[in-house]
């Protein structure tokens, strides 16, 4: 059966839980860390991360590009392809999956998540709240670029549901978990993610729960 | 024509341009800069980045992903395609070329690059001299790194030339042309680099002059 090694709270993580789900495929999941160096993760290789997928017959891959282009390969099928047929379509969807996974993280969820998940785990200290302002006046612009782009659509690239919704949502739901998203304030952002969060693939992130750390009081509603 | 905003010392960039003419497709250059808003890219989307694709017929091609996949989809023929059949060869690609792209981007490049290129452009002042020391620390880490692959293979992901390894020269040059790589301290590296150079579609990269700003001694050495 297919192993991913994976972090609760790593949207690439996420990323890769939500995919094998819409495209209805059991993945067993176990816990690894990307802030130790889990012992799951070095003996296969020392340098790996999390999201790390284990196959039978082939190879441990590793990295969201590596899974998410392997899943593709494998177990998409025509109906419930999350890669637009049309070209431009497929264009956007790439641009912003980038977005998120590039920039977004770089500028955002990566702060929150290594000052308070990160330096909780390796037992460094509290959270700097000079970063997290700064993580959060970073979120808001970002919020609103998202914001302007769902007033004219229904998806994140367009009229379908592809890989950068999961991407976002990825993101999105590691922050809501810890309280970091003012739903109030992202326009139609919000009407997006209810639709998105009351997707089947959804079910198993909202179960998720940190020991220690629970989840903001709307993390697992649908109607927030 | 396809056209290509890009910047000579952007690595996404370059990796479009390298891809590009291993393919042998001609493309038209235009120069913009993502460190000040250029013109030319306000034009097209007020956030947009380079590199930055323009061809008939479709929408503008934003970022690297959406460029090397479109890339892929239209230009590559069975011949010469820089993704490789094997699965395991194929994960192995993805997951160094997320490396790349990624992580030493973040760790690495994208600090020389800023600090020394971008600080010039929008004419903030001298690089800091802490930054590049950081940076210079991370780059020797990384350079461990791929010389331990290529103690073992001979291109950057296994037997065959890749995307990864384009993305892996379209970084370094980068960084040889500031100067920031001892060629003298990355054992096979060196070997690997002298081949990729060597390459028909590595020559447009080495002709790129920066006004003010001169490319290393080496830099269009092909014996270095």
């Amino acid at each position: 059966m297919t192993k991913l090694l994976h972090h609760k709270l790593d949207p690439s993580s996420r990323l890769i839980r939500l995919i094998f789900a819409e495209y209805d495929h059991k993945i067993d999941l176990e816990e690894a860390s990307p802030y130790k160096s889990s012992q799951n993760l070095i003996e296969i290789d020392p340098i790996a991360n999390v999201p790390l997928l284990i196959e039978e017959k082939t190879s441990p891959i590793i990295g969201s590009l590596a899974i998410v282009h392997h899943i593709e390969d494998i177990y998409q099928q025509e109906h419930n392809s999350l890669i637009p047929k049309n070209a431009a379509e497929r264009a956007e969807m790439w641009r912003l999956f980038e977005w998120v996974m590039g920039k977004f993280n770089d500028e955002v969820s990566r702060y929150f998540l290594e000052e308070k998940i990160g330096k909780r785990e390796q037992k460094i200290g509290a959270p700097d709240p000079k970063v997290l302002r700064a993580a959060k006046i970073n979120l808001i612009e970002h919020e609103k670029y998202f914001a302007y782009l769902f007033e004219t659509r229904n998806w994140f690239a367009g009229k379908d549901l592809t890989l950068a919704d999961f991407a976002l949502g990825a993101h999105l739901s590691c922050l809501d978990y810890l309280g970091e998203i003012d739903w109030f304030n992202v326009g139609e952002t919000k009407n997006w993610y209810a639709r998105l969060k009351s997707r089947p693939a959804f079910r198993s992130l909202l179960s998720d729960r940190i020991i220690g750390m629970p989840a903001s009081k709307h993390y697992t509603d649908l109607d927030f």
